[in-house]
């Protein structure tokens, strides 16, 4: 199996695009013609999920290399929601859409084992999202599923305003979050593939750009999965220090800002106004991605 | 509603016992009866154990206070998993067992209120593990609950032999796991009950007994959720120091040493060796928390 950094690379270059789509299928936000369904019955409201997610993947899948579902969001409809997370997983790939999942599990041994085996093996995603607190116990079953292709993000810095409670913390002259960069780039280097990345990459917010330029040279083999741009905050020029010299090693995601683009316009045609919005924040970031 | 920390600390009293079982179905550890079952279709073996957890909890029921389903093993069986995991967790409450959701999700926003809402609200767990990597804003979601009765345990400390690659990181004179018992101590202060508890509660491994006792110190109001006691390597003695001089504010989890209890013997009768073991775990950690 190819491996997921170099799989990403190929599909980075081929669509000349970065754009990372987060389905987060929020209720209220959704279009007229699901909302009948959606103050239905649990397992209608989690079809017009799935089938708002249809829709919006053969929306941006010309200009998005992946897709990101939020399992919070499909676990809040309960098990019909777990459902409906899978088929929009199965559905991604066929629309030749890599998939992360954003479900920032983390926990050890056996347990990170089984939810290897649920969310990589089973669900199938490409990569999944990690949270390192519990160390590399947490870590390394999913590391394990390189070999098979598979990727993972682990948090470093995160994007949210709270962030800095504790990777900010000052241990000696560095942060929490450089020492997990550093555990990151030691973690990720048995598994560097020939794009020059790894199967271990890191989640690092586009609201925090000095930092994103220092983690830039402390994980030169680490993917960056940048949260934070659009509805957050970012833009595409605080971006552009997760990105190497050559503008490769990093996707950047918006979520809101791309499946509900349409904003209070939810009537027929709303898929034109996601489009529009993954085109536009395509042609933004690779605008920046070729500057030196 | 009464608050989560009190209807703990009631439990305790009544039943004379601070033992948390851990519900962490791993199917070759299953007993005999079920083994057809779990080798069938995802449907079939997320049955089997949900009827294995039925058991298990009519079992354990006259000496354990609460039950702390592992998600992970759950979600391996796929959404089928997932819906043997919210019966479980109602199966729980009809047998007047609290019921802790070990998620141990951490997100921010509207995402971890997703998640509140799909683990507190939806499948009503009474409280649920959370990570702190991403400070308040992963938190709060779930402290709001606790005007409805519900609890949350942060991971502090854990029991795994990698805990310290990140939490034993030294800020100043501290680890940073002391700088989150800071943090968890300052989110519990407004959900006191008349217990003297929190719903903001702690997750201390019993492996690390000394770092227990600072951290119990250091978070007078949080109940300690301590895992690694039996088949981690953790003694009844090693979880003292968890508990407050009264012998109160700690439940003490074990998982495999309960529910496979009965090793190879997986023939007919072996709810009585999950019985025993849980009365045997009462008994232990009983005579301990008598101790000034």
């Amino acid at each position: 199996m190819t491996p997921f950094a170099d799989r990403l690379h190929d599909a980075i270059a081929q669509k000349k695009s970065c754009v990372l789509v987060g389905l987060d299928p929020r209720a209220d936000a959704m279009p007229e013609e699901y909302q009948k369904a959606l103050s239905g019955s649990r397992a209608d409201a989690a079809d017009a999920v799935l089938r708002f997610n249809l829709k919006v993947m053969d929306a941006v899948a010309p200009c998005a290399v992946a897709v990101k579902p939020q399992s919070a969001f499909y676990e809040a409809l309960g098990w019909e929601g777990v459902r409906a997370y899978s088929e929009t997983v199965r559905a991604a790939a066929e629309r030749g859409l890599l998939v992360i999942g954003d479900v920032k599990r983390g926990d050890i041994g056996s347990t990170a084992e089984a939810y290897a085996e649920a969310h990589l093996d089973l669900i199938g995603a490409d990569a999944i999202t990690v949270n390192p607190y519990l160390g590399i116990d947490g870590i390394a079953p999913f590391i394990k599923r390189a070999a098979a292709g598979k990727g993972l993000f682990i948090l470093v810095k995160t994007s949210n305003p709270s962030s800095g409670e504790l990777q900010d913390l000052k241990v000696g002259e560095e942060m929490v979050y450089e020492r997990v960069a550093q555990l990151v780039a030691a973690w990720g280097k048995e598994s560097v593939g020939r794009s020059g990345y790894s199967a271990v990459g890191a989640v690092v917010g586009a609201t925090y750009p000095e930092a994103a330029a220092r983690l830039r040279e402390m994980m030169p083999h680490a993917i960056f999965l940048v949260p934070g741009y659009g509805a957050q905050g970012g833009s595409a020029r605080d971006c552009r220090p997760c990105f190497d010299r050559q503008g490769g090693g990093a996707i950047v995601n918006s979520s809101r800002g791309i499946i509900f683009a349409y904003g209070k316009s939810r009537g027929p045609g709303w898929e034109k106004a996601v489009a529009d919005a993954a085109r536009k924040m395509r042609d933004e970031l690779e605008a920046v991605r070729r500057e030196g």
